[in-house]
């Protein structure tokens, strides 16, 4: 089995750190490659940022669409992912999706860790079109916290478990591979990695022959 | 007070459509140009299509942005609404979004007029986006229905007043200009066009200096 | 076009602000009137009181049925809205319910305004009537407040956005008139007063030939 | 203990339907009284009836507050009951409010029985105010159809259990006392009788010391 | 009339208590028995122990049911409920159920009181499953807290009036009879007792020959 | 890696129907167990039978919880899956959970095929504690249909896709294993079946060093 998973956004650091956490993940069993997407920005925090990293994105799936079996985007906003879902028959996995959804079996409420407040608001949308209004919310450290992002997340993370009653925590941006072990270490709470969540399931879809339903939503011939 | 209209798709025919509706509105007051997008696909039909169309409506707005006071995205699927929204600082309307939530105002539940059943699950997911999931529904005419397109909307419309409980009707195209006065003479109920319903959300945002809030979700620089 | 303003209480004081702010949205292509309600309180803060506002308010509707193409109701209530809008085949608009729901296409979340903690959560049960309730929320000064209410309304304002994530703000009372624009420009964040956000909805409504569907909910004469 | 009950409208008939259901219920344990409304209209269908209603259900419940326990509004469309139970400190329950949410207790889904179709939208928007919209619904004969009342809900009712999921049905009219044991025998499920049910909760409160809260929503004294 | 009121735990002290609150609602007029459970744990506290008690539970209703016309199930968490309905074909009624359900007739917003903070999310589960989520929420007294449990308790209740717009108290344990009545007194708010709520419900139900639906969910015989 | 499967009821058919599925999917690369639940009735089909499964589920748990990394329950109602999430530190996925979750990921809206229309409301509530209540649906064949199960089954898939908007269909039963790949390659749809899907969660989980969360809701030991 090969899986591609695309990073939304041009930066080579955060892909090398992507694709650490899925080599980590894959072992021998698998081959993961991991792909920056030409043509985006650097970092993907705009809504604009999302559909400029489109044409790149699906380039990238459809140069890769006969050589790989399955596909991970793997940007936590889960950008362009629709589109994606529908040009390709071969299944498809957004990281924001999967963590989430993943994180409502293991525990009664979930938190997505945020880096800046900028994207709660967005981050909360991605969380209403799934469905999970219900069953998770998004916290970012304040404003003027101190300290490195490792630290900063580990007090906004005990905040959303002592305070708002979060049982599992997720990684809000796909570059923080590693993190998920050293929080859940701290916390004594799950902590999800996207990246790794998105595996579990692509993975599991392709060993099991299924994919996006062709019926309607995600179907790219009209009739 | 200037509007754009941006029609998503690069038909010159709908277009010309759009603008005879918008100008119908406007009459003296107001000066309406409406662009078909260059670029994009003939019609928005799939996800793919939302996305090719990105380019060429962000340039036309960045484009206008100085000349005119608002803009109109007169494609009922509302593509990429929130990416302008948060790129100008000028009042933006979807028509898909300003029609349905006109709708609420005026009946109890309304259904939204789709020409096939292929666009039901994508327009039923901007309803959800819209949380207007428990006000109103999609409906197109069925699979084999005979007759022209006014004759099958009219249909559709009957049926999804008797039997679902419809009270106010939404035209699920930007292009059916005039076709809302005669559906709505023919089933003495509200027949919403959406281009008619963004024009008066953004003159009337004009007209009282409001426009997108850039507190948190829409605006374009993080920090 | 002449657009009446029914102002359910007594209050000519109140009366005139409502007219100010109309006046300045009206200028010179429309005329509105503004009437106080015949045998109303002097002001709505009760369940009663709108029941005790009702039989002016429809004394005033039907009266002025003939002579005007619209109407509003000013109270952020919207007291008894349903049963004008039943009553009377011409457009009828709540500014609670034009306010709440125009907020929601300029921003993420909306707060509405109260001027005292007793009125939240009637104010909260209006927001669930219009299936708001994921979208926005009601705040009011804390008790001991000090300052003038112009202070106390900017300061909840400034809590709403930082500490609730509010993107917009709806003025919760008819008779605030000029505050919006004052408010907006210490907030630098969209605020919508009701009554402004009325008149463009039913001007919209009365140029287009739209009106309250007369199918079910709104029909006076059952069959 | 003594309890009023208060028949919006002004139809002796049914007031006396109503009160032969209540001292059914009653036995020789409880008083109840059962007064039609003064200056109400013989049958209470649109908005605006439940607004003529309102001055008379005050006089009502001043009237006979020192002299009774608790209060029933017995009609399904709940008529001012927030108002009711804002006036006075002694327990007012509706019977469309008591009888759905006894309903939840009794079975997976309820539906409501009306008259004719006429009322679906007015009763579906009460469901809604209580949030039970994911719980129940309502039903009421097609246009058209033959037969006495009795057959026709009959049918209705068989209808809704087979084809619509319901396990409870509630009868949407206060003035069908006996209909809902002649119904249950021939359905074999449960059927409720709005009056009895309000019975039920009223005269728990009362003698349990319970009533409305004045903390807040139903505090008459703002401050 | 005769209620058997099942105390899921097999504690004789909480049995007691529980029935001294019977005894005190019942009066004269009424036989209610008060049995813990046989085989059970001495507190239920999770859902392990709420499994431990469902043998005992049946047990006790089988051996019961001719002789009984209704079913109390006494601890907040509703332990096999849904078990219980569908055994018997006379009513049965469980303590959270009742309280949550006849606090949303009480005012706009519930809270229930729980002893720990370990049992909010399982109680939250719980007003889940009634779909009451909108209208009530669960409290604990902070983990530091110092006192008894009823000073714990009050501070904790006017915490949840005063900053979390709870308006009616539900206590969350069923062994805390009379506490109700003294809440009540030092809150001004109605301060719901689960095992009294439930058997307002039970013996309304009983005196009105309603039950469990046996159309669906409840039908023990598949087919 | 080695993985328990628990089926709740006592069918050695059943077991080895769920095992064959299991061993099609483990492969060479997984040990995977499949165990009848000893004492618990043949076939679970009611609240009750559930009851009576918990004990002989909680045994197998207890017994194999040092010899296997993870655990399935194989039955679709998910029986007892809250109290052995809590009992054991090891990942535990419940079939309905696992393949209703994984069903929306793969399209717009989802249709569990039930065998028989008993259990349709039991699954509803099931659905609505997932909170996935707009996300899917249940159907069974009608009442009177002819044929096998499997071609029943496939006549009741087609309705739910063309009548009511499925795109995705998830199997009902835990013993229907081979149907997936059956009844998806007749319909071009995805068909999913629970066993698989929940493998696919509790491999990837214990590959990562992932659990239920001990924070909350799943703490066995409160305080």
């Amino acid at each position: 089995m090969r899986i591609l998973i695309i990073n939304p956004n041009s930066s080579l650091d955060m892909t090398r750190a992507i694709q650490k956490a899925a080599r980590r993940f894959a072992g021998d069993s698998l081959a993961v490659d991991c792909a920056a997407t030409p043509g985006a920005p650097p970092f993907i925090e705009t809504y604009e940022d999302q559909l400029k990293a489109a044409p790149g994105m699906i380039r990238l799936l459809r140069e890769n669409e006969a050589s790989h079996d399955g596909f991970v985007i793997a940007c936590h906003c889960d950008p362009n992912l629709d589109a994606l879902k529908e040009i390709t028959a071969k299944p498809v996995v957004g990281i924001g999706e999967a963590s989430m959804k993943l994180a409502t079996l293991l525990g009664h409420r979930f938190a997505v860790l945020s880096a800046s407040a900028h994207s709660i608001p967005n981050k909360e949308a991605l969380i209403r079109k799934y469905h999970l209004q219900d069953l998770g919310f998004v916290i970012a450290p304040s404003k003027g916290a101190r300290g490195g992002l490792e630290e900063k997340l580990l007090r906004t993370a005990r905040s959303a478990v002592a305070e708002k009653g979060a049982e599992v925590l997720v990684l809000g941006c796909a570059g923080w591979a590693g993190l998920d072990r050293r929080l859940q270490k701290a916390l004594k709470a799950p902590v999800l990695d996207g990246v790794v969540c998105a595996l579990i399931m692509v993975t599991g879809l392709v060993r099991c022959g299924l994919s996006t339903s062709k019926i309607g939503r995600y179907n790219p011939l009209p009739g």
